[in-house]
């Protein structure tokens, strides 16, 4: 046995409620309805969040003698005849919903209110924020603790294996699920790696070289997500990558200060980008590889981890209840000038305020705070 | 940033690729074709196990221009004119699509050759399975170690806390973690908790009754499950529970013995079901709660925790190659005559070999070996 995955949607809008058989959803006349199996029934009675839980069972034969959908044949039951759908939903049941009701097709995600945050769920996305910082903070204890010989670093506990990404995301990913949540492709890239803003990190880790450490689990509880990044450092950076770190840090608290309520996201990345400009680290997507600030600025941040609002070269107007990441990055794979093939991001996450934000992300970010 | 988990099928089609950013993956006469973000070519090119990798961005312009969806100028580019769909793809996409190409959908899983595993990975399964048994050993060493007062179980790690489902789960739960899978949901239930064959397990440890411990993880690294279940015991179960055990046993062992290539899993399940009514343990499916044995007899494993073949009621012919679980089960929420109110279920997992299967579990399962 085992439990499927549910659609973030369906969690959000039956207060954490999952089955591992299919279920159907519905909303009539300002109603939640649940249609789950006869296994199910009892429990989900019991824990989901919804006006009426019907047995499936009960429209099975039906089913097959009229050749409907149990959903077609349900709603029908109830009079409905204009149905509004997930753009997600699959094709060959939206196709046979189509036949029989007025459909419209909402696209994801089909909660919008999903973007303004409750209180609890503030409080549920700052536990999985402690979780990272508390995880983050070892492992750059371990770092701390390492040796440098030889262009390499190593630790005690690993002798004479030098210390590669597989090592930190490890610790991090250890120190996390012993506070109840789960990282995984947890982000660990040294050097050259770092400067791919997508590499999970692969290599050996290098002294006095960025090492981006991007982590965002996942409530194993409540399912809910947080998003930190820092670049650290075993070892002093050159000057040439202490200026990049600087530009980035600098545009990062630029950015977490135009973030309020009402405010275009579109605008505060172009704000961004423009300062990146302004100070020497242009960015072109259309070289190869791609270089500069290459990806958007941020992300709705709850039972996804990529949700709505987005900040980035779209428009989109912030409200107050938001909770969005902040995360410039320069990425440069080859050296240009002054500028070092390396990469660089900085990420907290915020809840955006009627006047500005409130940042849930309480690790340091500045350069001598990251070096180890 | 995050990584958003890819479909199954996708997976196994490009050799266990995965990327946060929306991709389109296609077969066009045969080559494997995998058009992703520019930020994601370069990786995709080295990854995924596809014939050709096209950048999305080449397209962007000219799908805004066209207005088509980049899916659907690619393809007719490529000169194609008929598509084959998974009836899971998105409603609004498929419908798109629909008006540009004779559309044939094909119910999930898109490739039904992921039923049958390669060698490699059987392999990857059996790993799983190792953890599993890893695992649940610990769960069982640390029940023996517990004792036994006023009906409760306590352990010294835990004071003068009776254990609950939640401490037997997270010594499971950690116990894979360290060895690179993850249990989520993972069944710990007690007593008449353990007759609900979905109930996760809330409540207490109780002495001389059966613990259901049902665990199905995955890789952290592959993403391939595995699914056992053992129902054990802190003391001496009562007569009555020790004849159901003996039953399910037997029923388990009968229904192992059936599975071979080319044979029916309805037929196996039939055969379960009237071994039970045989010795006094009946099936009811229309009574509330239902009660019996109540759920499928067995499912694939392998990038799904549920996937084909199953071995339901539905007739389902076994190959060699299949992976399954055989896992019968009984679950009365009332007593009757002779049945306590208590469930009892035994789970291998066996791959289907022409003349018979392998028994990929290890465990024991005798009555005795299951009390600590």
């Amino acid at each position: 046995m085992g439990m499927a995955e549910f659609s973030a949607d369906l969690r959000w809008a039956t207060g954490g409620y999952s089955v591992p058989d299919p279920i159907f959803y519905c909303e009539v006349e300002g109603k939640k309805i649940l249609l789950a199996s006869s296994l199910e029934i009892e429990r989900a009675r019991k824990e989901a969040k919804v006006d009426e839980v019907i047995s499936l069972e009960t429209y099975i034969e039906k089913s097959k003698k009229e050749n409907l959908p149990i959903s077609a044949l349900f709603l029908k039951e109830r009079g409905v005849t204009n149905v509004t759908i997930t753009a997600s939903m699959r094709y060959s049941l939206a196709k046979n919903l189509a036949t029989h009701f007025e459909l419209t097709v909402r696209e994801d995600p089909f909660f919008s209110e999903r973007a303004v945050k409750t209180e609890w769920e503030v409080s549920e996305i700052e536990k999985a924020q402690r979780a990272v910082e508390a995880a983050v903070g070892e492992a750059m204890e371990f770092l701390r603790e390492g040796k440098v010989r030889d262009g390499l670093v190593f630790h005690r506990r690993f002798g004479d294996t030098p210390l590669s990404s597989f090592h930190i995301r490890k610790i991090i990913d250890d120190a996390l699920f012993e506070r109840g949540h789960l990282g995984v492709e947890s982000i660990v890239a040294c050097g050259i790696e770092a400067a791919d803003p997508h590499a999970k990190g692969m290599g050996l880790i290098r002294p006095n070289q960025p090492i981006v450490i991007d982590i965002f689990p996942r409530s194993l509880e409540t399912l809910y997500f947080a998003d930190q990044t820092r670049t650290v450092f075993k070892g002093e950076p050159s000057d040439a990558v202490s200026s990049m770190y600087e530009a980035v840090l600098k545009a990062q608290e630029l950015a977490v200060g135009m973030i309020k309520a009402r405010e275009d996201g579109a605008k505060i990345e172009e704000a961004v980008r423009e300062f990146f400009d302004s100070k020497g680290y242009p960015t072109d997507f259309s070289s190869t590889p791609v270089r500069g600030f290459i990806h958007s600025l941020g992300h709705g941040v709850g039972l996804e981890i990529h949700e709505e609002p987005n900040l980035s070269r779209r428009s989109n107007i912030l409200r107050a209840g938001n909770i969005v990441t902040v995360e410039p990055g320069l990425y440069y794979q080859k050296p240009e000038g002054k500028i070092p093939a390396r990469g660089i991001r900085i990420e907290d996450m915020v809840l955006v305020t009627e006047g500005g934000c409130r940042n849930l992300t309480n690790f340091p970010k500045k350069l001598d705070e990251m070096i180890v």
